[in-house]
């Protein structure tokens, strides 16, 4: 590796796991890194991911990580396949680092980057020991994480791979002669519907006239832009806060009102 | 202004929202700040706030910011107006600092303090940009508090203003001849519900003699100095750790056992 | 006390409670610790526990203290008997610091600790008043891990007792001939049914021949070495990562499944 992106006097590891905060689970990692690295500081992304949800978790980690500093160590265990075959991994990139197994939950890093190098982590002497088949994220990444953020280079960790693991997200597709056909990825605690449309290719067309939504039986043909302008309970939607179309409602939950969650599709039909 | 509370050498921002953890948004709001100030200390307060509910937030952060030190800067974003005309603000007291939307979420704080001075957030160069109509916490509320914490003069992020908008929360009312009527304002984790009467004005009334407290039908006599000295479980009253009457069992929760939560009314009637 | 842990130049508290996230208490706690010890590393253990649950608590930390680093101050506050005559503890092992009540809490610690000292903390000078009946680890247990973290010497907060608390956690037992019976601790957020067979203990002979374990009418006789190698729906049973045998579903709740939680009991037969 010719380049790599700085990691600076104050190292930040965040950590995006499905392993909730009911268990002790997060604290074990946290423990593991500050044996290592007493001064790093850890960020919380989430831990909510639902379980064994990649997908998810590659959304999340994918819209979140370019608002943390430049050289930021990010940690990403959603790992259904903890104990088998699949790698654990080092990524970097020229905006940060990424420590994850390889199941694809890099996905949006490796489709955002313009510069992408996957180690395979091998060298157990980074790891903690005994390594489990069940905790990983205790057991390799966290304290990789920490080595790193301590100014091991990376490639004492590994070798580099070119064969990795990628999810297909799923894309907008035409649908008839004047729709689109998008699927809502992910609710929020608020209910909002976010849905695989982004600004950048969408904003212009969906200003420029007439449209209708449908998802489930339901239409929304309004567009607003924020959610206190739609002053009834009727769903609307909104450019959302991580750059994709959500559909919403005014203090209500547009999810429960129409009925509708993650992986649902929709059609949206512009007149 | 010619006064202000000293931040020191070792700034705190917490953070009170009604985000959840299950979303990155709470991360996406430190990764802000840590981008601007590297060594600050963030502290949680709760992100469990019931969405859109401005008067929870202002109870939670009303009964908790006298814990932190002097010159803590508070952000609190539950903000159903994000986007619309309702305005950010910046609030200094003489003990600490608030950053928050201009929708009475800082009510309490204003009612507890003897100085109180509010700033309209107008200075966009502090913002992070382009600022979202949906995350103002993220673009707005953050940065602010991080560009505050490394020593930016109050006066450098807006103008005073003076009709900030207040939230009238729940009083205790005379009922009748010799009793009291109050409200349910929390329910804890642990089901306490925790009313409106304060401990300085009713404590004496209550240990001078009997009383009883109605409550959707249900009734309770006791006092009690500690959750275990209820060896049954009766509901009793007792006085918690806010400073507040609570209505409390032994080990159970009283908001199931007595069917009550927020907002219930109850009568105090002494005998 | 002629030893105690160094505490070193990087303190860390970790906080381990049964207060959840959606009231402000841990974040009160944190507050107090911070008003004293600006610098200290605050980490959540976990604040899920079952409300007023000690032995789940006595389990988790019980699990996870061996992972942080030496001398880190563990504050545990599961504490149904706050305010009436339980004792608040300081203890002293050979490996790090407990800050809790003397109910029973510790008992993992105290089992697994060559050199065990509990100070009864009496010196109210390290408290925060006034002092509550309902919230101890906000005005006692926050307090005194903050003073300890900053040098105060453990002889200062109170005097050496010898009749600590001690709960007695299920043990494993023969069953008949050729079997165990054991019962199953905690459930955890995958479903995973965390048993008390440990490793140390049981590996060789799981490993040495056939088995079946029946747990509610159900039989598990699969012993896996990681989630994945079940490729099916079956529960098998797989020894986790806190060295305790688990029963387990590949990408699915085996608490669900089995219809099975915390206090059941099963038998393992071997053949």
């Amino acid at each position: 590796m010719q380049w790599r992106p700085t990691i600076g006097s104050n190292p930040v590891i965040t950590l995006t796991t499905d392993f909730g905060v009911g268990d002790p689970y997060v604290g074990m990692m946290k423990a593991v890194i500050l044996s290592i690295a007493p001064d790093v500081r850890i960020v919380d992304l989430t831990h909510g991911i639902r379980s064994h949800d990649v997908t998810e978790a590659a959304l999340v980690i994918g819209s979140s990580y370019a608002y943390f500093p430049g050289g930021a160590i990010h940690v990403v265990v959603v790992d259904p396949g903890v104990g088998s075959r699949r790698r654990p991994l080092l990524v970097a990139t020229e905006h940060a680092y990424f420590v994850a197994p390889d199941n694809g939950v890099l996905s949006e890093i490796y489709a955002a980057s313009t510069r992408v190098a996957c180690l395979e982590l091998t060298a157990a002497r980074f790891f903690r020991h005994p390594v489990s088949n069940t905790f990983h994220g205790r057991d390799v990444f966290a304290p990789v994480a920490a080595w790193l953020s301590r100014g091991v280079e990376p490639e004492q960790f590994g070798s580099l791979v070119d064969d990795r693991v990628t999810l297909r997200l799923p894309e907008v597709r035409i649908s008839g002669r004047d729709g689109l056909a998008g699927t809502v990825l992910r609710v929020d605690k608020f209910g909002n519907l976010i849905t695989n449309l982004r600004a950048e290719n969408y904003r212009e067309r969906l200003q420029a006239g007439k449209f209708v939504l449908s998802i489930g039986g339901h239409q929304v043909d309004r567009l607003c832009r924020s959610y206190r302008e739609s002053e009834g309970p009727e769903p609307f939607v909104i450019w959302g806060s991580l750059g994709l179309l959500e559909i919403s409602c005014n203090q209500a939950s547009a999810s429960k009102r129409l009925e509708a969650g993650v992986h649902d599709g929709f059609e949206l039909r512009f007149e």
